[in-house]
């Protein structure tokens, strides 16, 4: 399994300076054909890398805002106590702020929150420890989680299979089996032959370039289509299943995941074809009860209308709409596959 | 109507040259920033210019294909008869082969081919004089096709309607109205409010590139979106009506057009909204049972993997799935918008 050696989106890096540790961050704007990790440790910086997708993924956002607000205490913390908490929280606020729609990202920083809280009678130096601890645990419990949930959709799969992806939920979304690659992957660990049918995922392309990338580096056979194709290869035959991630799962199901999920959920239902969204636990917000409560983050126009900024592929000015999520009401949903198995909501 | 005035797509051009007349075409793999007219007059370059999507849209393309093989007999003319319709006979077979799909360059070169036959007793002169009044026969009866179909569409329409559309067919796949923007160019001149949703329409973009740019240049209230942002716009009630040309209907209903029309229907269809073929007579093909024996073109991955053949959007040599069109069973299909009316199969 190549692909887990060598591509890691997210981790605590404790060499690169010698000053302090950093959140090390391959930045994924610039795959497939550059890899360049960034080493950060400011906060404006751990901020526009979650803003600009350099790190995404629910998972790996809410464990590169973990690593990122400790990395951040680390190098700037004030000696006092009150004044280490003021601080942190201000730090928070400002993180949970990069991605509203991405429940993970206040899970992650709650629990970092949570932390401090517990420890708010010991010593800076013993916070600042403790802090270390969870950001690695929720880093470490997402690789066991991701693998849990591969472990129960490769239930699902059998030889031969197709199966249709969206965006990218695999290991660069998380930290290492990813959420609806990792039924793929633990097949394919075990000799099973499959065929995914990638999603390209306008406007970022991450189906493209994320998704198509660490599949075949996987040595999974791998097949690129535009959004608008899925409807035709479904007609076809060719696909068995769809196995999506998400962003947030409401109480009663509905799920946020990248815009065009919605488009699949349905036509998956129109062609009779199970719509798997694989989530671990902590993306579900019971404290959302449907899909209309769920904040959508709108993105900027010119990820529509120009290829990187670079090239203008639409008359200028034109209007556009370009929310980054979109909501699949729970109807369309076959099953939610979770560390704990295949459930159905009510959660 | 601003776009009528200026928007040329493919027309005969006798001032040009002073050696013979040439096809004028407005090349809109160049456009929306920049407006390059072809004037051409060898074989090649006009197989070429259809084949490469300089010109594009069923209508226009039977437009073209008649206009360049009057222009190329015109210039290579054999001064014998059987000659002559020995030439035309491979040129037709060869411009036939551009574009497999599109029912309107074989109906435009066959109706040419008609021509020589009625006028084969008579001289070269005369036939290069019938087949010049045919091309031009061809290129006036669609500016009149579309206008009769936007009348019969223009009634389906009530102000403030939001119309979804897919690729493009409108000024710039015919002569003036085009097929599926002419209800609303119709409307538009009378006054009515309307909204549309333009689908960019990946991999050429020419919802982007085309409708986006010709509705605007007209004054329309266009957004344009990503293809898999269609669904989430349904959803949210901003979707009244759908519009979308073809580029050949089977006598059962079935509907070939640009790849994404099919998940289109199926999503209007899932959200109650009406879904509208907007088409002349010419591109029903009564010959062609249903979809399932329309040949449809597979066209270069590269069109996928690279924008504009310039930077890489995904991994090399990814394996890519790149039909250029899918076909909409009849069932999803509300009705056909005709220059006789909405009408129903068996047409």
């Amino acid at each position: 399994m190549p692909h887990m050696h060598t591509l890691r989106p997210v981790y605590l890096d404790e060499e690169h300076f010698a000053t302090g540790p950093s959140v090390a961050i391959l930045d994924q704007t610039q795959l497939p054909h550059t890899h360049i990790t960034l080493y950060l440790t400011e906060l404006n910086l751990i901020y526009e890398a979650i803003k600009s997708l350099r790190v995404r993924g629910a998972p790996a956002i809410g464990i590169a805002a973990a690593l990122g607000i400790y990395v951040h205490m680390k190098h700037t913390a004030p000696a006092n106590i009150d004044a280490f908490i003021s601080a942190f929280e201000s730090a928070r606020a400002y993180l949970a702020s990069s991605r509203p729609t991405a429940v993970n990202l206040t899970w992650a920083l709650n629990r970092m929150a949570g932390t401090i809280k517990d420890h708010a009678s010991t010593t800076v130096p013993n916070i600042l420890l403790a802090l270390r601890e969870t950001a690695l645990a929720i880093l470490n419990e997402d690789t066991n989680v991701c693998r849990s949930i591969g472990e129960h959709g490769a239930q699902l799969l059998k030889p031969g299979m197709g199966i249709l992806t969206h965006c990218n939920a695999g290991t660069l979304a998380a930290s290492q089996y990813g959420t609806a690659l990792a039924p793929i992957y633990i097949a394919h660990e075990r000799g099973m032959s499959l065929r995914v049918y990638a999603d390209e995922t306008r406007p970022l392309l991450q189906g493209a370039r994320l998704t198509a990338y660490e599949l075949r580096m996987a040595g999974v056979d791998t097949t690129l289509i535009c959004d608008n194709m899925a409807a035709d290869v479904m007609q076809k035959g060719l696909v068995d299943i769809v196995f999506v991630g998400c962003d947030r799962v409401a109480a009663n199901g509905d799920t946020a995941n990248k815009i065009g999920t919605l488009g699949v959920a349905i036509l998956a239902k129109n062609f009779n074809i199970p719509c798997y969204v694989c989530v671990p636990f902590s993306t579900i917000d019971t404290q959302t009860i449907t899909g209309a409560d769920i904040e959508i983050e709108q993105r900027n126009p010119r990820e529509v209308t120009q290829m990187w900024y670079e090239k203008d592929m639409a008359p200028k000015n034109v209007k556009v709409y370009n929310p980054a999520f979109d909501v699949t009401p729970a109807a369309y949903i076959t099953g939610y596959i979770t560390e704990n198995g295949v459930l159905k909501p009510p959660f």
